[in-house]
């Protein structure tokens, strides 16, 4: 089977410069030119910072697209660019694989006719943790058989928003199939205010900050005699890369826009 | 709608009983009889211990499937004798839920023939707790991306029996769907003989024993920069009942026999 | 060495039936009698649901303190009853050991005067978990060098207020050693209300209640690159007894009122 | 109240760098000078990797503890090199906190010895995390009150040995103040050898082992109806400058060596 090869734009990012090593360190994956409005005609290994590979550096994308023989782009820029890129990519035949978030509904139905159209797979995922995926998952799951749960999210203290999104995400995945519920004792009280959480729907999230955590969720599922919890602990945004290899892996398999890595999880 | 009428099997078992409780509970469940080799003639209520309720017991199976008129069978019985009780359940017209283990494959294949010819559901669950069967799906759903496990169950110290069987039928369901894999370094030593665990298939289970423990466990996925755990805690028999009730529940809209809980849990 | 020979008070209450049942599983502990407004003259061993102890059951408190030959009294009742208890024990050489709060500053100045003058031990404890005793001495002396601290607590959803008692004692314990602080981030906001708990001198305390849940709690520590976590999982008040059993101990040894049981753990 | 002045030995090394990056964000303290058998005349900002610091660096010893002013020598090599230089440290009037383990009964007398004729205050610590610290000296208290205890300890899987230093540590101190005694049911059995993991004196200890893990250790003890754990996650050895700040306030106080770095926790 011959290599995987990988345009990446947006190079210099940090998932960006993850994703340069996640392609170092797979034996099947080959970097065949990045992406960057800086740099044009310069080599990744002349940036400080990247692994030293020998792949050129192109500010002009149409002319990437048609010099570089690349089977898949991953786009890790802004949701502007990473349209623009997504629609010449495919129309160049390369299949993308876009992390950012913020397409409007009509561009994704836009990008899933060309991908049909072109017979080329397409992913586009807002999160790439597997880790963090399958706990909104399962979390989903288990909600149709447990509608008592509750959230904790544990970040640093330095992180402004509470709650994080991602537990916002879980707890709106769970409204999907759970019948929405006032959780807890009718009669209970704050004796003081907050002690119970955000109130989503009747479930409560709670955000815990302190210096010396990373990045933790846990979702509690309640029922007579038992609970369930999924507990995902991320300390290295290296854990994305496990989800780009398995977009880059299954985008080469598929002939149509797939968005959001669960649909990529069997 | 009407209610569902239930006969209990082993009604003075520690499962039998709870389950009284459970049709005490539910408003559209009845208890319209029991069986039970001893206290023939008698009503339940008449024995310590058990819910007030009616229902009169049956020491002659037979005869309890010919007067009643009965929707389902909840049988908490043994295996020999839960084996005859669901053959006459099903040429009663009366659909079984069994709670025993330890059928042969050849009654079951005879079991599920004789469902499908009566056009009657049959669920047989060796394990009837939903949190635990929840957590032994997703551990094998997670496993597929996370080939990096190790299995941690604590029990209170009168267990004799190191690891338990839900760990150890945990391990296998992840073999199903993981490649055979050593884990740890490769030079890595014990120096203390026991550190590192149970080895199942390179995967590492550890068995806690304490007082103040009751049931738990917890299975650990291991990923780059990354941790996935999905953890189960028992406290009480209790927790079995909500899978009798899905069980009751289900096997009134199936017209074969369903083997394991896991497989009425879309 | 002789037993100690014990008289209860209380011993129909939730915690006496607890206490009799340590003094029956204790060999150095002998029951003397039971104080309790009703059935007097009755044995231990005629009221339902208590153990077969053949000790009298007294509703005359001085009469049973003159006429039995007792070396404790555990006295599980109410605050007023417990300080007339307490005040006559004393008067005729019985150690007390009083489970009961609300004593007054006044009360309890009073009877470790007559403790010291008639040189008899007092123990009287809000709280005889000496898990949950230890889990707030050790938040205490943790707080002294991690000020920065979050207190989460898990209740079944049948509690009516939020936070509980320990978690607030707690959080009191610590504010006595830490300096007063504000934590998180400067700027952090709530997008939806409650979500970073309720706020005690800075600190955040966070209240999760759902069904199979019991009696936990966790105070979490975090300095750079590290955190620190003290938890205390109970599930049955027998945990309240090993404390009984150590303060049973202890008053045999000291010649003055302690309170508190965190003062008898060196 | 004037700054600290600190010399660093060592300061190339994993903690040594740290050390440096800790007096350069606390205010009070101030780098007068570093120790390194390379670099002699060189400065601190010369090189790579290292904090912008203006202060020399001496390979011969002696002229740097006599041609610089100062408080304290941070000391973060190796045992015999460390012994060396405490020697001349006090000999120079200046006060060592020394991190190097290793060093023998005797040598440790003598430096005492030096200490108090001195009456300069010396601390040597193996380990400078207070987070860990603590969660070994609660866990010393605890086990007073509650005899059956188990440690989990969990760490990447790049670590050779099992069970980890900490663990055995904590195991060791814990046997100090508990009765031997064998844990668990008399007649349990092992049907998988090494469930019930390490047996250190009738503890269990039990070592998991996955990629995404860090540094983990948690020590549960169990008693009726409860249990209590101490749980500590470090992630970054920043985590140990804690200790050394703790350790460069107190070595200005004490007049004589202090051991371990516990006994400067009151």
């Amino acid at each position: 089977m011959s290599n995987v090869k990988i345009i990446v734009a947006g190079p210099r990012g940090k998932m960006g410069s993850e994703a340069l090593r996640l392609i170092e360190n797979t034996p099947e994956f080959e970097l065949v030119g990045c992406i960057d409005r800086k740099h044009d005609g310069e080599k990744v290994s002349d940036l400080e910072g990247l692994p030293k590979l020998d792949a050129e550096i192109f500010s002009d994308v149409e002319k990437a697209f048609q010099q570089l023989d690349a089977d898949v782009l991953i786009d890790l820029t802004s949701p502007e660019v990473g349209y623009k890129h997504t629609r010449l990519a495919l129309e160049n035949g390369i299949r993308p694989v876009v992390g950012t978030t913020g397409f409007t509904q009509e561009q994704l139905e836009e990008l899933q006719d060309l991908s049909e159209q072109k017979e080329l797979g397409t992913v586009i995922a807002p999160n790439f943790a597997v880790g963090a995926v399958l706990m909104m998952q399962f979390s989903k799951w288990a909600a149709k058989y447990f509608p008592d749960v509750e959230i904790i999210e544990k970040h640093h203290d330095q992180k402004l928003d509470a709650p994080s999104g991602t537990a916002v995400k879980t707890a709106q995945l769970i409204e999907e199939v759970r019948d929405s519920k006032v959780q807890g004792h009718p009669e209970e009280k704050e004796t003081i205010p907050g002690a119970r959480g955000a109130n989503e729907d009747g479930m409560r999230i709670h955000s815990v900050r302190l210096p010396g955590l990373v990045a933790h969720q846990e979702v509690i599922f309640g029922g007579t005699g038992e609970t369930l919890t999924i507990k995902h602990d991320s300390h290295h945004r290296q854990s994305f890369m496990s989800g780009v290899k398995l977009a880059v892996d299954q985008v080469q398999r598929i002939h149509t826009l797939v968005y959001g890595l669960e649909n990529l999880l069997e």
